[in-house]
């Protein structure tokens, strides 16, 4: 599996859709069904990006998701850390000091400090780190927009409001199609 | 798993002791007893690095594994290459064109060039590459011959001549301890 998984570039398509003046809040199954990705793995998605503060959940039938803060506030590696969480580009398992030469116990010196290997590694996901925080989701939404027809963004809305107007009344105020209610049930 | 796997770390650890003006060769069964890891973890990992050109095996009681070219012309970079493979940061699942508002065939626009989303991450990936080949194994040597006291080198070269003087005759001409002459048996 790729160290950046499938759920950040779900996670990053789907915080597309409700970036823009004012967006309707949607639900995780709208979005994951308007991308055509598993419904399941996005409410999944939505609960750790709700964790992290990048998204808000309102109740109710008209309620959803909608982002927490301004996307140009929300950078691609907020998105990465939210839904890979802390996951080390290395994981260093300090081999240093099980030199045969030191016996039991290894000398000071070589112990000491950050691993030169170790070190390598860590400027190497400094660096991709910063890079990633370069970009916003608004930035994303921009490239987007700047490809795509002018009347795409309402064909978006407008697909969100038929699902939201198709919406069984009979399911009673529920928007968060998160897992967190479900497995609450269990 | 973390994405530069222990593989790297125990294939550059080892490829330490083979910096040298004349260090002489050496089994990967020595070097994984010399790190007190895995032999059979080494053997494959020594499988690779002589896959990948960046060390040469030679026979014989007294042969083993050297640098297939100055320590200065290695990065770490080679070595994660030689050993993950070609091993992407991440691995666009091109979403974009699975919008539902497009229907069973997406329009040029949207599947045009590289996705947006991807490009922030393939600027990741590069710049994170860059930044591994800019170390080369001589600069970790350098690293810990700076930190380590000055016999430290004859302890490490002391240490594998007495494993090789300690290796029976009986065991025939025989220094590549690789996994392929296993692997050919089977």
């Amino acid at each position: 599996m790729a160290h950046i998984g499938s759920g950040v570039e779900y996670g990053l398509h789907c915080l597309l859709w409700l970036v823009g003046p004012t967006p309707e809040p949607a639900s995780s199954r709208d979005l994951a069904d308007l991308q055509g990705v598993s419904a399941s793995f996005v409410a999944k998605i939505f609960s750790k990006l709700e964790k992290a503060g990048i998204v808000t959940a309102s109740e109710g039938l008209r309620g959803g998701y909608r982002l927490a803060r301004p996307a140009d506030q929300i950078t691609v590696l907020d998105v990465v850390d939210a839904i890979e969480g802390e996951k080390p580009l290395f994981d260093c398992q300090e081999i240093r000091g099980r030199c045969a030469v030191f016996g039991a116990k290894p000398p000071a010196w070589s112990i000491d400090g950050v691993c030169g290997i170790h070190a390598v590694m860590l400027r190497a996901e400094r660096i991709m780190r910063e890079e990633l925080g370069r970009t916003t989701v608004a930035d994303l939404a921009r490239t987007v927009s700047r490809k795509a027809p002018a009347d795409f963004p309402a064909a978006i809305q407008g697909w969100l409001a038929d699902r939201l107007a198709s919406r069984k009344e009979s399911r009673g105020p529920k928007a968060r199609d998160s897992p967190i209610p479900r497995r609450r049930r269990t």
